[in-house]
């Protein structure tokens, strides 16, 4: 670990939404969880809670595996949907492709990772029809296995749930498995104002990779299977990657608390609206550039270099160096407050004049 | 998952010290943490203060990678110390051979655990001796790589100083690396009074999966190098494992609380405290028969069945059929008091009669 | 490789049969293979005749996969039958475990071998009926997947058709499969008199490791399989191991020849009548002692040091310092003549007096 | 393996040179190889011979490693100079990103292949210059650890010694080892009338894969390193993934015959003057367009579909249908006539009337 600190005054941190803390709640249930003896590795009555708090958010039952990140959720989920000689079909953005060191060859047993471009950082149904073909049965070649789709995208767009029933058709269709990598799954849940089953196993989602972390929890993902064919499967991989956790309790906890009372889709409802407010408030700037309306929690925009600049002295954060020149992206936090995004807005005006 | 549970009385767990909680003092560090935003991954206050204080009980600068489970930490810890053509030499009984769903051989890439065995879980020094040297140089078979000594061991067992600095000198001698799985590392500590820095890298220890987990934290272990060497190459293990976590703090804080005030060794003082307490009231019971006299907190007893069932009825848990028949477990923590270990000692005595 | 160049006088070694060099109807199969076009990767007039030879010695349709060494052929069989978290049961003196540099735990991904022990270098079946269901559904523990056994086993001992049967029954009842690796699959063939089918899938083989380098051919051993079910995945896999030969004639036309007028039974009936003649020979010289009846092409058997150290002067090459002292091994080949057994029996005539 | 057998008319085969048979001088080496007992494992005359040849014709003590194939010879040698977390630079058309079911991530443990692009098939510097410092240190990336280029390219063109150097260069400076897949490395040679040492480690090759099969040879090919320090790294890498041939002899009498008298380069040369006299009757002929100057044995050009059906109706065999309608591509091999190609030119003369 690096042991640059960096801290910037309360709110004006915009790098990622893994730089907020965790909901009250959340802390409070974990918290709760920390007195009394149960059994270890999710035979608790808190797994147990979770567990039954999913199945009635996705309306049917699932196999769940909670994990302690992101990428162990994908990594994992690949795993049981690819042979080793197999192709995960992925936008080349994708963070399983871009951001993760490897991780989904790592836990795949070397699985390749195969570009499907696509505008928006989403997946091109044009391209992905030929891709899932590429080589079908050759022996010299790796197989068309999984298509893995982020939901919502890297780049925070959401794909519309006709979007999404196309591209899991054609993977489908040509014997593929589908993927969804969820970090962000309620902030698309809440933009489309769909249910979750609606977004996954209806429209031919197999796994799922169900992202609380970034959203109001501390330390928990989930893997979320609507497979039943793969859970035992699963369940060693988990272990094996030493991804099962004994006091499981307080991953599920977590868990339980971010599924209670619709927290879940509070806080995304809230780092959307503050996208879209900054959004809103940055298109009535004419100096500035909105790159695309936002959806869920993320805002790439123009800025002239001289109100960066001064962003970054006043103790804005935000990634601003690595994309073309002038690009920057803003995201936001279920803990963003709107003054928060008004400061942040009258700053980019102060600086633009 | 399996969707069984088992809630048993307050305190008459003894399965496992992973079925405690965790103390007070780490989760309101949890909770402390979780306001204000701070960089991911690691390079928050949090982590620093965690990192500063290993440092400062190890005597000198560690590298740090802090990862959600014991089995983590060892099957990354043996990765960087073997090659996949290698072996690791451990105990039998040791964890890392027996119960991590061959963890050790993911991470590793396929290398291959060999049995070195001992008494009282211990792995002897003359078997070792051979054991280092078996084909060293034979293209045909895998190259001893590693030695893994369990600290505490699986039975509850503590080496001397001496004794690992005897096989660690064997180990060095024939270029083998060093791990300690550090599970019950505190346990251990307390029962010989040394300084953590005697019982591992001034006794030849490379690297140590150093556990809090079973003794108060939460979903919290550290991987703790003593080789700067490695560092490097761990950092992208972790990654790529995906146990590096992005909202680090809340793995960090945990350990930062465990270490401050000596809270790691109180609570271990108090396991091996009740595990003492207990062998002294079992030895004064002629129907109970103790294996060993508890070092750590674990303790091994020969019971009478109907004992075990008059217990068992009582909401009693522990395990009773791991072994030969009428041989039971139990394991204490931190949490159990003197009233649960005295109430335990009656029960027992009242169903032996 | 070692640079260090050993040669004997014409049949006087008796390491391993793999010294011999190769039948002249192989070696001028090679030659004939030698001219003129063909399609690569296996679709070729010889490697077709291959095909429907092993169809024919094994009386059904097989799938066939040529590979360039028997390690290649175990570790590929046993990927195709094990997942990474599988356990496979093998002998502890077996080729798989002992000498292959950990092969099948690169190509499986890291499964773990498991030792099931037994006289003759033959798993016991007591004990294997522990071993199939050691920890059968414990997510904490590898799973029993694969029964792995020698025919003939690494000690020239040969299991009978009704121990294999038995085997093969206990490892099927509690879901496994079973692999067979026959790097002397003839030698023990001859010494049963058995017909192929009768010693694999009759007995209920999945796998066949078919060795034909050892008797007779240069570098060509074959994946045989008895279930179509992993005929595909096992293309994939040998292709991604780089055992997908393209001028894969060269092999075939190997084994073509090797199963033509009954070489290949005539090579190991050749190489098992000289260990018989070398035991019947020792055994008849008091001084020395045979330990067990030769049954393959294997014969152990113990010799005054001073035996040894003539017949090592004399030119002789065996192995000696392997096993407890005064243990030797000698292996014959199909090249050896009944004139290169009798100069061994008189030069050991000679040493003992 | 699939059933389909083709046969055409001798030198009518154009799709690959592996569909060539083997020189006469190795077919006889393989025979006069098959008698007599020797060493197994690389420890005989003929392994010495080869190892002393490669020694001599590359000017410096190299390691020597013989494996079945050209995907193995490439994988093994990745293996050996990146880490699981490393990415492997290279053409997107190359063979190992290509054509061989992702043997290079199964033999690394999960590396990346990471394209970099570039005119005629070579690797572009600008675009390398890039890539080998893309993300380095970044713990959420794989790392740029090795360039891996084909010399010839599979298109046929050959790097200068210039580029060559260029290339390894800009690597070197960033801290990347340097890979030479010569799957046909001889035709490569012959174009440039180079020294083997000038086109590899006076150019800042680390390893190279000596390709010998598609040039007259049946089934060997080698690992050739110029750096002591993975020598023995490989050692046990190639006998892992049961690549360590027992009877040795017979790849290593193949590699003897074929250095000896200059028959590698004879043959090349062959390949290379039929490919030169196909182009150059190719581009007499108005209807046709010749791609590129042929450099080593590869023809690429522009044929009429009547053309191509009237040649395949001949019993013509070539790629016709892999690229934009209207490419087709010969490889002509050692084996091939001028005879071959005048009657090949004649038919394509005849059918463009």
């Amino acid at each position: 670990m690096s042991t640059t600190i960096v801290t910037t005054p309360s709110g004006r941190a915009f790098i990622s939404d893994n730089m907020a803390g965790a909901s009250p709640q959340i802390a409070q249930a974990v918290v709760d969880a920390a007195t009394g003896q149960v059994l270890p590795y999710g035979n608790d009555p808190y797994s147990d809670s979770a567990r039954r708090r999913l199945g009635e958010i996705f309306e049917r039952d699932v196999d769940v595996f909670p994990v302690s990140t992101g990428s162990a959720a994908n990594g994992l989920s690949l795993a049981a949907l690819t042979p080793p000689w197999g192709s995960v079909l992925s936008h080349p953005d994708s963070h399983i492709n871009h951001d993760e060191c490897g991780a989904p060859e790592f836990f795949t047993g070397g699985a390749k990772l195969v570009d499907v471009a696509g505008h928006e950082t989403k997946i091109d149904p044009a391209l992905l029809k030929k891709a899932v073909l590429r080589r079908a049965g050759d022996v010299h070649s790796v197989q068309p296995s999984v298509l893995s789709i982020s939901q919502a995208t890297e780049s925070g767009s959401v794909y519309t749930l006709d979007e999404i029933r196309h591209l899991s058709a054609i993977a489908k269709d040509a014997g593929l498995r589908v993927h969804m990598d969820g970090a962000r799954f309620a902030n698309a849940l809440a933009h489309l104002g769909a249910t979750p089953a609606e977004m996954t196993w209806k429209a031919g989602i197999d796994l799922l990779s169900f992202g609380a972390t970034k959203n109001g929890a501390m330390t928990a993902d989930v893997i979320v299977s609507f497979d039943p064919a793969i859970a035992a499967e699963l369940a060693f991989r988990v272990k094996r990657a030493g991804q099962l956790a004994s006091k499981m309790r307080f991953h599920t906890a977590q868990i339980d608390a971010y599924l209670t009372d619709g927290l879940w889709l509070d806080n995304a409802r809230q780092a959307n609206a503050m996208a879209a407010r900054l959004g809103d408030g940055l298109k009535a700037i004419p100096e500035t550039g909105l790159l695309a309306v936002p959806q869920a929690n993320i805002v790439f925009c123009r800025l002239p270099q001289h109100v960066t600049d001064g962003l970054l002295a006043e103790g804005y954060a935000f990634y601003h160096d690595r994309w073309e020149p002038g690009i920057v992206r803003f995201v936001t936090a279920f803990s963003h407050s709107a003054d928060d995004i008004d400061q942040l807005l009258d700053a980019v005006r102060r600086h633009t004049r």
